[in-house]
């Protein structure tokens, strides 16, 4: 078959590789239909995400087809059309046995295109299939679905339930990039009054309000905490969320929230921040960080299905597969081709 | 002033009454501007409630103008456009503390139109006013907050908070009179995938409709159990509201949740219910009850004035308040008038 | 190898029985080092309990060692001392990725001593064995480790946790069988003022004192409403818990609650009970039933080793397993024995 | 009267000052019985919160009886026994709605010795009585309650509700010092399977053992990190707090705490901290702060009554009121004097 491969920093390649196959009793095989590109690709490539090994087949979400299922493996058979989760489960675990799955601790979490072979590829052997795929509810394409493999779980993980936004909030989220987006789009779940979204690109900010966004604010050119202490009448937002990964927008987060308000840090970060405890000790403020379980997987899958959530704007650019490196291009200039997700199809 | 007074049983008039005036310090006197009927207040009527004394004003729902403030209110003030909250609350009390203030230990809870005098009259005096009136936010109209006096924050509280409602679920709601209607309409603000409204009457499932429901059955001529359990692959309703305060409608309720759901009870009950514990017992379900607290009110006011939630289309039927038994004729003979809320309007 | 055998109502034998052996990847064999004897046990050889096929192994509860794993176990191999749980996990249906493993949707739930198989034998086959066994801590004995298959996350899930017991509260609990006792014993974790034990029999609430309970009610005698009301402030408890299982203690449950209370029921019920919603439905009460989940088995394990939690004082009688005849004879007759639970020991 | 009185940094007097009258309706005077001096009077004394006015009467904790009421007061008349509250409520803002007292809008909060003149002298005016005094539940010494004016109910709410500790849980608590210890005392509510106390002080440490630590870290000599790792299968802690209130320790604090866990910071900051995101931005960590609200006076005083918390060991040293002087001088010195709190009794 062939696959995007990594070879260091700066390296990869669509080559042709062995065709993976049932190693484990609970794997799976599956053919890649469609796939994407995270921005946590292009960190592997930066070299940023050292146990990467060479070698290693990048990628974590897929819609695919189910072309052989190991013994153990009870929900899945060839032919069952299925979400590949970027979170693999062992279900057995303290972590998992509390939907943690992120947090595994025998052998699942975040290890597709990662610590094993991933989805850009024909095909992907998926361990522990039953606890790491999902079924696709009948009549949804793959463009519907396949952003469940990881921003849409993220941003309502990571950003909205850990957030805990509550109907009548005021919700700001700073970076519309795929992530923020993907945050603004399922906090609409929670009936917030407001969504204000801060970044500083106005393309990013058009976007933001397609995705949800009622306020927008460029912060290269506006002061952002006053005016977002303006529209709360001098409080600050009930929620706030860090959707870019520097210290500058976190610490910009924790000047943007209410006495009594949650700060949720989804972003990746690569450097430490500065918390202003000298402000926030009195303030009854909850931060909290997160990696994605994918535990609402199967709400997110029925609200789509119940036509409640539509991921497909995210559909930026479509490729086919084999045309990987065009769209590693496309994705990588975001700020020039406006991709917020490019969709990658097998012929 | 004029007010309408219950004379016992079957008897009301519209007759002149001493203006009410200040007699506690957190007293406040409201000129009434847009007042409504409620259910309650016809089964005061009926004698359903035997602690209303003769010679009472009815009525607990309201927008007015704040006319005389005791010298212990510190958040209104002459002039101040006000919504009456349809409980009381004292602010000190353990309940009230703790927000549940329909439990008001210390005089507050429902009083209004049953323990003290109402506001279906001109003016009003309300207890505890620092705690019981609400600003109107700028811009909104009498008729958009009106119904946040009772229904709305019943509906959301007793029903949707409750019961508990996610992002995703199955919502069941039996009844769709006013009550359940409004249910209807404040879950939506929690996403869920499918709202099924049940009732006896095709007229008010039309209705069901326009307040958010997406399926409508008619139990009737249908079988609810049944249509329900099609509809969520044979594990029942995720949230189950009881909207009608009848033995049968509780009963349906626990037989459409799936196990681990939760069935909330609205309803007014004046008969016990027969609850299957014999086939409930090992199924995890939860029911709650309750008595509306109005500590939503805030937020459903944030909610209409944001522009997330319209409560106008309850508003039917429209009167002077001098022909407020006109308006009781007319919401009294819901049946055949369709009224669902009459709104009586100050001259 | 030798097994009680179930032989329809009111017939059992201690009789040669095959050895059970791996049926599937995800099974264990375990020998059973200890059991013991339910109440729900007696239930069956009554003929309550239809589903129960005649020629069934019966018995839910043991400590054991892993004689023998399949080809998918990966938690558990030969050797392993484990507790098994009264409740089998199939680890990857909707409900078991809540952690609700008794309302598992694909074979498990309870299973052992009913549907398949159980622990009061020499050896038992355990289905989903990851899921379903738990690694006894070191040093721990088995006696303070059996009654953590059932009783204990029993009383702790379904009636301290669903009950929400919190620091200070006053907790009434219906019922001073093994249940109740357990639950007196675990709701001690959550700190609250006063337990107060409602039994018919004297015997059974010396037992509550040594459980936990601060305050004993004979409700043969006794007015316990009054008794309760009286020792909180006329509000009622605010906890309280059925641990018996028919409508009267149920009823009774519901009268003793204070507004915003719960009830949580944990008696297993065979017939309906009256729920009073004529008093209840502005009371703001919660109801909750339920059947153990053993997501808290791995905290009690804890609790237990780490000396915060002694099970031991429930093992009243000990028997050799081949005694089993004469065990079940002294449990079912606990109101002469004043038998809790009966421990049986290979030899 | 005499009063303890703030002449700005450094300097403090016992001094002759009007009697404090009743000045608003819902003012309240109260004769101060016992009191006691916090940390948070010394960071006073160094000059460290500007807003603290010269001539201030410091203090904030007492027990007391009521003198005199103002009309407003509903719930307390002259001679009655009651316990001041370190925050006090005006009970009708969105902050004190919600049980947030410690944020309140209008004039409440922490007020008391810092905004107002406070409760180190003969009397002192309580405003807002009804919502910030207590009764003192009957048989109860000054000893067992005054405690509960601050140090309980900060490491209650601010450590362990906020640290959402639950039974089983290892909980690490950074800082011996008094609130630490409050927070140990009352972490224990809650059933955890170990508490660790973490100090660079060995006499700290002893103490900690006495107000419930098990395990005991000299992190002067000892890596607690390494400790408390060894301690918990390479996890780290469930809960952790920070009761110091300098940088290192809240770092140390994010070092100590497991994947899922929470760190609960307590302490008074005056710098920031380094939050190092890089390490836990994908570890699901939640960290509050937070002013105490004393929203659990009314549990904590339960607790006490019902004998289930014990304060008294904070009481190490007693003086005359008239002897504050030589009070300050023996709780500045703890170190050499190993005073905890200093309890100051009315002639």
């Amino acid at each position: 078959m062939k696959a995007l491969v990594y070879h260091g920093p700066g390296e990869k390649s669509w080559e042709s590789k062995e065709d993976p196959r049932i190693e484990r009793p609970t794997d799976a095989v599956v053919r890649i239909d469609t796939t994407t590109i995270c921005g946590t690709d292009l960190h592997i490539l930066k070299g940023d995400v050292p146990e990467v090994a060479e070698g290693r087949t990048l990628g974590h979400e897929a819609v695919g087809t189910v072309v052989d299922a190991g013994p153990g493996v009870e929900n899945f058979e060839e032919g069952d059309r299925v979400l590949v989760s970027c979170i693999s489960a062992c279900g057995r675990c303290a972590y998992c046995r509390r939907g943690m799955y992120g947090q595994c601790l025998q052998g699942g979490g975040w290890i597709l295109g990662h610590l094993v072979d991933g989805t850009q590829a024909e095909f992907a052997r998926i361990p522990f299939a039953d606890n790491s795929l999902y079924e696709v509810p009948e009549g949804l394409s793959d463009e519907q679905v396949v952003f469940i493999s990881d921003i849409l779980p993220t941003g309502y993980e990571v950003g909205v339930l850990n957030g805990k936004v509550e109907p009548g909030d005021t919700v700001a989220i700073v970076g519309a990039g795929p992530i923020g987006l993907a945050s603004m789009l399922t906090a609409r779940l929670y009936g917030p009054s407001r969504i204000i979204a801060i970044d500083l690109a106005d393309s990013r900010l058009e976007q933001a309000r397609r995705f949800g966004a009622d306020t927008t604010i460029n912060n290269s050119a506006q002061d952002a905490v006053e005016m977002v202490m303006e529209l709360t009448g001098g409080l600050g937002a009930d929620v706030v969320m860090e959707a870019v990964g520097v210290p500058a927008t976190f610490e910009l987060c924790t000047g943007l929230v209410r006495p009594g308000g949650h700060v949720a840090n989804i972003g990746v970060h690569g450097a430490p921040a500065t918390l202003h405890l000298e402000r926030l000790w009195a303030r009854d403020v909850t931060i909290t960080t997160g990696l994605v379980d994918t535990y609402s997987t199967p709400t997110l899958l029925r609200l789509v299905a119940e036509g409640r959530l539509d991921p497909t704007p995210f559909a930026t650019h479509r490729f086919a597969l084999g045309e990987i490196l065009d769209a590693y291009e496309t994705f990588a200039d975001a700020a020039r081709t406006q991709a917020l997700k490019v969709v990658l199809s097998a012929e």
